[in-house]
């Protein structure tokens, strides 16, 4: 049956395991020290620009932002977030468990507004009672969105210009980084990201790792100690060079950024189909997530050859569905996918 | 200067003040296990109408939220309440500390309606993703509510109903309880009150005390362990008593009782007197804190001779304003004020 | 029945329950930003000759220790204390439950010693897996202990030098500070004190006042929002002038000061007789904690005319007991004590 | 260069590379509920000998241990370890981190002595300040420890019996677990472990695979939404079928027992060649672990060609040392690990 459900629905790109296989009975040093994991550094941080930044590999999406968070905040401050993030919605409280409160704002397609943010800010600060309240403590967002949605070049410039008038960092979630960099609707580089934020991941785990994430600070110095916070969250892989090998593969030869374009040149070839047939995007992603209305009965029509996922509740005639390509999606996959569409 | 900013800015009923006086060289073991906190306990019961129940004596309103929150729920559950809710707004993020996360709901003038919750908890069950967020672990309300306004008791039985039905304990938040109490708009009773929730408290710092909360536990197995837990919070007072003493003359010739209604009287009255030079109100409430719509010239000349609330930012024209009575206000406080108004 | 038990059972010295009847009706702001507190935390600094400082006050012990440590750590630190610490032992895991490992060192009669503390660091900091470990962030000591012990001068200059070495914040609970100073046997001033430490409090609850702690900061800097974390640990109180009127009480006439010559000057009484009658002490104490060895006939048989503690478990033949004075202590009660044991 | 530095140099066991390349383009649902994991978790419990048991993977220890111990404590519990124990010393705070005390006791070779618990827990129950205290909530052990020892089944049901008497959860870190089970000296089978306590978990990392933990609970009721408190730790993987399939993978045809079998073999032979020469051990281990005691110009030459632990500060005259064997480890490297040791 094919399978459109999400981008972590296979193990991972053959020349990882490839990589795995051939180095398996190097012997390393353990916690991330080792020359692979340093040597995948060396490769993203080259790829950014950062001179004098520094790269952690941790497992997963929800321990990095949990970790990453925790670092950046002080008790009493609060991270600020589209109601939509991934932080608010779909991390079972994580941040919360780790102390922090999520103060979050309008969601626009998965986006947050410089102009929210800007006046939420404006509002704190003039508010008498603010001392009782959860004081701002950085930003969150992601790129791209839960929506597949992504911030323009010159939105992320103007909501980092914000934090930094308000002295907050800026992080950005890069979960599906790659499906952000591999879109031709895209003009934010890695280079540029990297110079509109202070911290971001560029997530493995659905962008053909078995998994992992890495975490690019700009300025160490805004992470003390960042190792030990690493492994009191539970998130320091005992063998760490196994995510410093998956990195080193992902960012030689540019594979992290082809997996990115391929996926998301599949997935613009699926809403080309789904609109031709008269179907329209539910939300207007240009990235490997494609949200479509369809009537009930092309629904459960499509759902008898097809694996994807019903978005939010049925509603009563239609409803909203999100397809997804990933790094091991096939032309062929996609081609079988549009004909069954043809026949509906 | 006349004073209507809040209902904390004297010290207390002179009669506690005697009470603490004539009993000041008894000695007696500490953390309320007293004889005036057991016999305070026993008043509150009785007057609840409780023959089971359990009352702790804590020292504040956050505090008391913070502690009882973190009893009833689990390391995965979060509280449901009104998006204005005190623990949502006003208490720096005590609640995420403890590790929990807030539920947001719609607020009407403060309260939270019994179909949002209702739609929300099915709608959370019918989720296939409900196993990755927060789970519903109990349901936060105010009486009155941070804006003045009460739950009628149809409206209790009907939020009390969903609660039951899912297995969620409903904690009602008295701060200014005597102000609901002694209000005449107001068909809950204490022992209504006892009887249409699980845990609410007696809020004493507003309604007379020096400082104090009555936490009232309908099923004290709801909350095992809740003496060392009150400890942990660093919210047991080492001369238990000073607590005790207080809720026993509070609950001594319906001392509580009869504070209620007289500020709310003169609340009323205050309300009159605006409501005849024109002023609309900016929340219909009931109790002891009533708002008002004034136009920037009345409110500053307002300020020369009376000190009260902003309530939220100046507007361009108009702006909200809050007057607030308590324990102490006396009737010649409010015939100078209306005298005031007059001239204006 | 005569009552040596602890140090809280009775209500509060006379003057301040006068002062807060006489202020009773005055209006003032919340949140210890009221004339009262303004004044008490002058008196405090003037006595401390800091210039630079800044007073908070703060309801109990163990929620002044929980707020202070957290806001002097980071979420990787842990505080350094003697394994009899009061923070280790009887309060109920609150530092553990704000996120903070307690890193314990032995217990000399309650005493940390600097030879231990300074080993420790040296150790620690040589120590490959020390990323891997809770890094120490400050250091808790008593004054007096909590078995009425007390650091000299020269033991805490030699501990602060310690901690100034490794950049490590010392912070003092001085629950019993009172006691301290009112004991012949002290050479730290409240001057040298606020001098040789970071942080501290004077213990108010049980030296006098209902209730109430003033904690003390050289450099305001290092508790950065410390407004905010009072507030979020629920022990920020509403009508904070209480506090305030409590502590300008103490802090006018040397109040405070008295009261801890008087209480101790009493127990260095009850000592004497207890060890003419031959009773060794279980502690040598110079304060107004007195621990004794008695015979188990002894014990039973004071107990049937006095009220005190029992230190620890009961031994087969003797056991230790712990007798306790305070600013109610009257030298008839004393008298009274003693002529009970010499019938004995 | 020789290395027996710890069980965690090299990736994994091929087969596991093997099966994962077999089933790389396998497309399942994630979060562990894909037919890998569930064979796997099928696989184990017929091994354990449960019937109604479930089985969670994990990647790590110390995220498997917080998780675990958060699922089973209640705000104001404890648990209770020897000293020595992973969570208290090298874990960085994570217990704590997660809000819940360490009760340390006595570690014996990094082993807990049921008469130290069971004087622990009577002493605690009669103490009239337990209120006060942390509650015991539950007891964690290694098998093997941290020092390589072994509990025996006589030891470990004495232990069970403590904790039932006092409705403690009995939590077994299984962090090298294979290597108690393929010990000659061992008389606990894992199904023996499985009866003798309520959760223990099978660790993977350092047994052969990538990465894993399986957390076996006898009675899923004691973790109530457990798979939500794994996604708030950040424990859940996306992909967990490639947790499901190394453990598929190690209890197919008995791997992970032979694997430790082979493994303690090459480690006492070690042990054998260093006794022989005259070095006695530091710690009467008989796992994969081997501790010795070597002089100081020993320790340096042996650097020279083998890398191994320094286990604690060097001392003046000698040093304790540790060499590790693995599931990787070949009678090759054993044998010119003595040949080195023979020249010496």
């Amino acid at each position: 049956m094919l399978n459109f459900m999400c981008d972590y629905t296979r193990g991972c790109h053959p020349q990882i395991l490839e990589n795995l296989t051939t180095t398996n009975f190097e012997q390393s040093v353990g916690y991330g020290l080792d020359p692979h994991s340093k040597r995948a550094c060396k490769l993203i941080l080259d790829k950014c620009g950062l001179k004098d930044g520094q790269v952690y590999f941790l497992v997963g999406g929800t321990q990095t932002n949990d970790t990453v968070i925790d670092g950046l905040l002080s008790k009493v401050e609060g991270v600020i977030c589209a109601s939509s993030g991934h932080i608010s919605v779909h991390e079972a409280g994580a941040i919360e468990s780790s102390g922090h409160k999520l103060l979050t704002l309008p969601s626009y397609e998965g986006k947050l507004k410089a102009c929210d943010l800007s006046q939420y800010l404006k509002d704190f600060f003039n508010d008498e009672t603010s001392e009782h309240m959860v004081q701002p403590g950085m930003v969150y967002i992601s790129q791209p969105t839960e929506f597949g949605t992504l911030y323009s070049k010159s939105e992320l410039t103007e909501i980092y210009k914000i934090c930094k008038d308000y002295h907050l960092p800026l992080y950005v979630d890069g979960a599906r980084l790659g499906y952000a960099l591999g879109a031709s609707a895209n003009d934010v580089s890695l280079e540029d990201l990297a110079s509109l934020c202070d911290v971001f991941y560029i997530g493995g785990t659905k962008v053909g790792a078995l998994f992992g994430e890495a975490v690019v600070v700009k300025d160490p110095k805004m992470l003390p100690k960042f190792f030990t916070l690493i492994k009191q969250h539970g998130a320091l892989l005992a063998k760490g060079r196994i995510l410093g090998i998956q990195f080193e593969t992902l960012f030689t030869d540019d594979l992290y950024f082809k997996i990115g374009k391929i996926a998301v040149s599949l997935a613009l070839q699926i809403r080309k189909a789904f609109e031709s047939k008269g179907f329209r995007c539910y939300v207007n992603s240009p990235t490997n997530q494609q949200f479509f209305v369809l009537p009930n009965e092309v629904l459960d029509a499509l759902q008898k050859e097809v694996l994807f996922e019903l978005w939010g509740p049925r509603g009563e005639k239609e409803s909203a569905v999100r397809l997804v390509t990933d790094w091991a999606t096939s032309q062929e996959d996609v081609d079988k996918l549009i004909a069954i569409l043809e026949k509906l």
